[in-house]
């Protein structure tokens, strides 16, 4: 089988799996930050180049880098999502937060009060977040065509089961639906580790 | 409520739980390591002194630590269990192998052959691993009852599920049966975290 075969073999499997509602491209999170523009400001006098595009619409990733400074440890070089948000946010797997020394709180994106803080750092420059770290709750992006063909509606609540060594099913999942969104199942590395996870693995979405 | 009444509930919510075989306490196992003799020999000259027991009987924890050395990272203060295996064995998370720059097998305990290696340093004292970590494959440990009352045998593939706002269910579980196990299923902190485990927490077994 040479190079062509293969990619019409790649095409007709995408075909399919785009004709099929309940199935969904699963996607882990590395720890990550969102800056508010107050708080770009302050470590980067606001100017930030974008690297590239994410599988989100409208998301991307900076060239720039932060470190998290914890009570126990620090990460370096981590990356920064944009576009900036109302209010800044770091999001880490249960593990990172362990490393940092931080209490893991799983919330979903956004809704970040009363979270722990913790120090963020840029070539000297320094924002001490009041709270802002959470460990993203999993979740679904997905368009209202496959929700309709689902039968299910936003802030549904789903699972996912994906198939291998580590088979799991992932329960209490919320979708949430957009025009603007690309269709994936969003996990941090804990998760993703536990299932196995290989990059582009479908999993089967169970209403 | 008294401390007297609480341990007189505890007592009755532990009695129902050891009569139904569904019901299983799931226990996740931070990294660690397991020591053959010849490689105790070299790190400590045969010398280590238990710590304290832990839950499968015969099985203890060191009061000696161990740094492992890998291409990336180094871990120091890492947990030695006993009694001495055959092969030295090395268990991490897919996070720890990743940290440390090992590359993440899942495999069943003493199943090592063509694992990745590691350095093992005490004190100055160093074994280089040829092969020896894993990321141990979840199990379940249980007695002949248990099996029995499941209807399963030992070696039977089985699925765990636990509730909760990361509400997973673990498929493919290996079960081992023996009069010497006490009953629990064995994770690691990815799948603890991911599934948002708490200490002592019950899972119901799906065969």
């Amino acid at each position: 089988m040479n190079k062509d075969d293969i990619s019409k073999i790649v095409e007709v499997i995408c075909r399919e799996l785009s004709a099929s509602a309940e199935l969904i491209e699963m996607e882990a999170s590395a720890k990550h930050i969102h800056l508010s523009q107050e708080h770009a400001e302050v470590l980067f006098g606001g100017k930030l180049t974008i690297d590239r595009e994410l599988s989100q619409p409208g998301q991307y990733l900076y060239k720039e880098r932060v470190s998290l400074i914890g009570p126990k440890n620090i990460y370096r070089d981590i990356a920064i999502l944009g576009p900036p948000r109302a209010a800044t946010q770091v999001e880490l797997s249960v593990t990172d937060a362990r490393f940092l020394g931080v209490k893991p709180v799983v919330r979903l994106s956004g809704d970040v009060a009363g979270t722990p803080g913790i120090l963020v750092e840029s070539k000297g420059k320094v924002v001490a977040l009041e709270e802002g770290v959470i460990v993203a709750k999993r979740h679904i992006h997905m368009q209202p065509k496959d929700a309709e063909e689902l039968g299910i509606k936003d802030n549904a609540v789903v699972s996912v089961e994906v198939d291998g060594d580590r088979g799991v099913a992932f329960n209490n999942i919320v979708v949430r639906v957009s025009d603007s969104f690309q269709k994936r199942l969003h996990l941090d590395y804990d998760e993703a580790n536990a299932a196995g996870l290989k990059t582009g693995q479908i999993g089967r979405i169970k209403v």
